[in-house]
């Protein structure tokens, strides 16, 4: 069988290397750099041919350049006649442009799935695609992991007693579901309703907080605005406490100075997406997803499903 | 037959407009703007089911942004039922990542055109490609346009007497005899050397320079230690005065210190790539390439070739 080997672009170095050491291997040895005027320049330093290739890179911010060393690193490999090419993005941006919600809009999420496999992927391993309907948007095969369990188990730790989980909106009752099956607790969803057109929204909240420890999820919080509206919501309602938690910590604009001055007590994110220090707060707690892809990696290349990885 | 419309995105909205204007019509109505995480948000405004679509984008610094917005622009026409999707890209980046010059290079303008094709691009119009091979990268019809007779035009405006026209380099020769031709003068070439490794590379000039004012010629100036390095030692061998031209500034990191500090008289260039405040300098002359790109979509327009535009 095939060597097995494991590159890193800019966006997720420190995983890359915490991923490589789970599977007991160095990362391949490449560089990417810019030339002068800010056109990518890419390296890679070892031979590949005939390996298995698995490059590890969220097309997080900034997303155009963490894209194009994706695409053209990629293409590199393919020249270098890589056997299979196994794009890891922990984190797919421009997931929340997959429809034309209005006229002329373009398909983002398409697109990116369409210049990925252009440039030569085989196969993409990814973790919470904003819409699970992404994975029809590819050709190649694609392993989606879950978040969910991963925080689950910090949970399960913390032993909080009386939890209720809460969605912030009936797009993730299904996320919200999966936490509170793991943590065996009820649910809870809060229901925004706009009274009439230019009136301020309504949080209205469907199921039992009433002295309850709370906790928020998502898969992405990005400016923050909906999770804290929710969570000071949820105080305001009767809850105890409200903890909240998504896999990919976009936290853009005013996010974090929203959350610092919200009710909620605890912020859990995973690492698919690095905080740089100034986002990373007394109340920002981040969970590594290493093993979760270090073992997907190793069943994907051993050839087994990875659906075990779920349970 | 089909409307024409032109839409500008963010690398050369002004060009776009004299474009437009050239045309005698008014630019399509769209926006580019990003969302708080930095991913690129479009909106066109109004229809252009069964329109021959013209885009305006240079793919210059930041070339990726630029990029992907031409990719998403792209995308966003094509599901929009545009006809056709000609894509005008004054400065084609990524050009001189054309072929692997050591071994697992990535050939990044391969990948570009791939990718324009792949997003539903049906036609490229375009100026100096770095390299005239790049044409063949693509499937879809290339109109590659020149450079050289604005600058021409410009110099035989001056009225410059006992004109030679230096090529930089060896591979520049061909860009240099055409400009020559037009002047009705000699040319010169700087044939550098490095007689052994590790030692100053030798400014040999092959040809008459005595006496003459020299006019630089290259396609790209970028960090321009090329071209000032060639300028000094035409002074220093004999040239009169020394001006240089090309048709991309490009001028990264320190071109414009260099050029300043240089023994080049005027540097003229064309606008394939707006110049920020801080580089239009009193010896940097920019003209326009909107008459010769307005020509080049009136006539593609009407099914004309485009070739008489180089006479
Ligand atoms: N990067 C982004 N930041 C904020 N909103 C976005 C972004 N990308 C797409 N959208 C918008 O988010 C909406 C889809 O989000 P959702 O309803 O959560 O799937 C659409 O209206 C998109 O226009
Ligand atoms: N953006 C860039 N800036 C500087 N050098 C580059 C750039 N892109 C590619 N190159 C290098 O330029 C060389 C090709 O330039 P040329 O010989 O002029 O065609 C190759 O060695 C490339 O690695």
């Amino acid at each position: 069988d095939s060597t097995l080997k494991v590159f890193t672009l800019n966006s997720n170095i420190e995983l890359a290397q915490e991923i490589a050491k789970h599977i007991g291997i160095d990362l391949g040895k490449s560089s990417v750099t810019t030339f002068s005027d800010g056109e990518v320049q890419i390296n890679i330093e070892e031979s590949i041919r005939g390996s298995e290739v698995y490059i590890i890179q969220s097309t997080s911010a900034p997303v155009n350049e963490h894209l194009m060393e994706l695409l053209i690193m990629i293409d590199a490999l393919k020249r270098a006649s890589a056997k299979t090419i196994n794009v890891v993005i922990p984190y797919y941006g421009y997931a929340r442009q997959d429809r034309k919600a209005r006229a002329r809009e373009p398909i983002t999420a398409k697109l990116v799935a369409n210049l990925l496999e252009t440039a030569g992927a085989t196969r993409l391993i990814t973790i919470d695609l904003h819409a699970t309907q992404i994975q029809g948007f590819f050709d190649i095969p694609v392993d989606q992991l879950l978040g969910v369990p991963i925080l689950a188990n910090y949970f399960e730790d913390k032993k909080l007693e009386d939890i209720v989980v809460v969605s912030p909106d009936h797009g993730g009752v299904t996320r919200a579901r999966k936490l509170a099956d793991r943590l065996k607790t009820p649910i809870a969803i809060i229901d925004k309703r706009r009274p009439r057109p230019n009136v301020v929204e309504v949080m209205n909240i469907v199921g039992n907080i009433e002295g309850k420890t709370a906790i928020l999820i998502d898969d992405i919080i990005d400016t923050a605005g909906t999770i804290t509206l929710a969570a000071n919501a949820l105080v305001e309602n009767g809850a105890k406490e409200v903890y909240a938690c998504c896999t990919h910590p976009v936290l853009s604009g005013p996010a974090i100075e929203r959350i610092q001055n919200s009710r909620i007590k605890e912020l859990v994110v995973t690492n698919t997406i690095v905080l740089p220090e100034e986002k990373r707060t007394d109340k920002v707690t981040q969970l590594s997803v290493a093993p979760l892809l270090g073992e997907a990696i190793i069943r994907v290349h051993e050839q087994l499903s990875v659906s075990k990885l779920f349970d």
